[in-house]
């Protein structure tokens, strides 16, 4: 089961559909809608979010549109039998006419500011939220514990994603590693995704290599030797036996001149020890670590001394609780709305998120309508999307890595730190507010 | 980024190509080698897994394929410079043309059991390695925890599948929706799960058809008779201001005779009291609950006393952490093989799962190796292709159901428990200690 780009008109919940019919049956669709789509909460143990997956959104709306197939489709299962004719016109004609206002990627934002706002007709922006949680919500956390791997790590260790395996899903994979590079991983280990991203790929070794040549040709020294020749730069896996037995086995033929190692892996054990006596036997080879690692096993395995150049990062960096964005109506035809469901209630209006920056660091943000205004702020949510037409300029990978890395060092270190971080205050304008006070007020009255 | 079954030869890790590659150059690819595909251990608070994602593996085993412009882009790529022109031969002539041994889908397993065991020449079981593990680890995990659902809400509870906003991609969405069907749901929101899967689709409504037409048109009710107009099924959300006084509106209409109303959705609040509450007003009407509900929120609110008596299911059904599969050489041109890295060793040899059952119960399993023969003992691994060719009969997802439902029936109720569940004994059979033993031994030797 895959999905091809022209087959996301129906990667949506039903309830899209069916609210889409019925707003076209009572005139509604083409009044102007603006959604909103942000996290009430961060992810426990997350100071930040750093907003990934806008390039799969933009693409997605350019191409978006409803086959006859389709429409078939959709008449045939019977759900659709009391709506109008109008919405199967309004189906077979669509393309996506709405404006898109969102902060780039790699930007780091907080809890309740709005990652991106659709402003379109009604069952336009409507119809789109499946996908775009989807896609914001998946890249964004796989992108953020990127940008945490590296912030603990530090600029030189080499961090390579090794996540395809136990992603959920071949599509996964491949936005794990764009969002794993773009959050700041050097390299992926999936073939594909570095064909898709123009990024070379990158990979060691397995134990069955080593389990294979020993069984048939009698010695783990022979496999390493046998895989140094067709992969002289790749590193060697010297755990499957005796970790410190393999070192001294490569260091000899090292010494002997007999071989110009540049890496080896570690896969189980204590890795502080080991990879102490690796680095004694083999003083000038890069030393990887892999196996469940995330950023706080890398921060304790730096604080007890570990001698680790490498990280290979999988499970932990692309499966795991997830980003709970959501995507909420924020106004209607001039009128702002707001949810009051119980612990649930969002903020009405169109927003802009204004951040103040002192010494280069992140002050505090304000959440305001569009229409306030802030000295000294800097809005983060830009127009990308107008009238459907796509506004941004493509940027390559190495650009949003750059951009994440700028926006993590602008983060206060409370934000940034593992153990119970804080994000920055995030105040609500004045004129939030009295709109919020005031649309509470109405929601209360004319059930 | 989407990928197509034509992709899949890419869709690895590097590493399973310059393996393959030093394979062809030391002679050792068309050995014939066994991989097993197993947990170590299963993921916290289960005791048991319900296999699946067979039927994915054997559609990719059958379409698999290098074409020629996929062989260039690894030429490109600089990395495998140092291999033989033979690799390049191997790969364009590739098809594969091994044997798979599986267990159904549907069937519940334990730690250490193999799921499936793939024997072909060396290169070619080791190609597969990554996409059988992403295939298997996700819908495996997403199939379980719809069983366990299922056990604990009951056989005559609605189960809806949600999840497509917080899948971890498009693709994830259709893999989850089927895993979560074929495990025991009911039905999906996904309109091209649906789709694919020859299912009907599922859906409610959400909180912004209410918001948008109570600013634009002046109350929730009028909401609730427009979308009740269109969609007579479809259960209305009432908890976007105040359920009760919903609900109170909604009885007036129904008990005046306006209203054929089936079913309404709560999405917050304390769902026992409200669900009582509701229940009281609209006696004959069905009640949805949704909201981050996984197992153990359904066992509380049921010990409760709510008056549920149907769920939607999505973030904790589709997302968190994964079920940990990996896939192990265990024998190589007759040789049996074993991994043995500080803690994550393994046992040697092909393997069958032998299962004692008494009164229609799983008392006991026995791990043996297939030369192993235990009367009154069924063989959990049959043979589901042979020389690369599908021996499978297509299954529906019904039948994969009610293969999961008799599955997760014949299990002790320690195995069945959300507390400390506990999974039967799975013992070793005496050959397989035997030849565990002696290849511990050989492993020891000849570095």
């Amino acid at each position: 089961m895959t999905v091809t780009p022209d087959e996301y008109s129906l990667l949506t919940d039903l309830y899209q559909l069916t609210m889409a019919a019925c707003y076209v049956k009572e005139g509604l669709d083409t009044k102007r809608a603006s959604f909103e789509l942000f996290t009430r909460k961060l992810p426990d143990g997350f100071g930040y979010l750093v907003a990934m997956g806008l390039t799969q959104v933009l693409e997605y709306l350019e191409q978006l549109k409803f086959s006859p197939e389709q429409i078939q489709y959709l008449q045939s299962t019977g759900i659709f039998d009391h709506v109008s004719d109008r919405f199967w016109d309004t189906l077979l004609d669509f393309q996506f006419t709405g404006d898109v206002w969102a902060v780039p990627e790699g930007t780091v934002v907080f809890a309740n500011e709005p990652i991106l706002r659709v402003e379109a007709p009604l069952w336009q922006a409507q119809l789109v939220e499946t996908y775009l949680l989807n896609t914001i919500n998946y890249q964004t956390l796989v992108a953020t514990r990127a940008a945490r791997l590296r912030d603990i790590a530090g600029a030189e260790a080499t961090l390579l994603e090794f996540g395809t395996r136990r992603a959920f899903s071949p599509q996964a994979s491949l936005w794990a590693a764009r969002a794993a590079l773009a959050g700041g991983l050097d390299a992926t280990s999936n073939v594909l995704a570095a064909l898709k991203l123009g990024e070379k790929p990158s990979g060691t070794m397995a134990h069955s290599l080593v389990m294979a040549m020993k069984a048939i040709e009698g010695s783990e020294s022979d496999a390493f030797t046998a895989f140094h020749q067709s992969f002289p730069g790749a590193p060697l896996l010297i755990d499957t036996y005796d970790t410190v037995a393999a070192a001294t086995d490569l260091a000899s033929k090292v010494n002997a001149g007999e071989m110009e190692l540049s890496g080896v892996r570690l896969d189980s054990g204590d890795l502080v020890s080991l990879s102490q006596q690796v680095r004694s036997l083999l003083p000038d080879v890069q030393i990887f670590a892999s196996g469940d690692l995330d950023e706080y096993e890398i921060a304790r395995l730096k604080a007890a001394g570990a001698c680790i150049d490498g990280y290979g990062l999988g499970t932990r960096l692309v499966t795991g609780n997830p980003v709970n964005g959501v995507y909420k109506l924020v106004e209607i035809d001039g009128i702002p709305t707001m949810k009051q469901s119980s612990g649930k209630s969002t903020y009405p209006g169109c927003k802009q998120v204004f951040r103040r920056f002192v010494d280069g660091e992140i002050q505090s943000d304000t959440l305001g309508l569009v229409s306030d205004d802030f000295e000294d702020s800097q809005p983060l949510l830009q127009l990308v999307c107008q009238n459907g037409k796509n506004l941004q300029l493509p940027e390559t990978l190495a650009a949003i890595r750059h951009r994440t890395q700028t926006n993590v060092a602008s983060l206060p270190a409370i934000a940034r730190q593992l153990q119970n971080p804080q994000s920055p205050p995030v105040m609500v304008s004045e004129s939030l507010q009295k709109l919020t006070l005031k649309e509470e007020g109405r929601g209360k009255k004319g059930n």
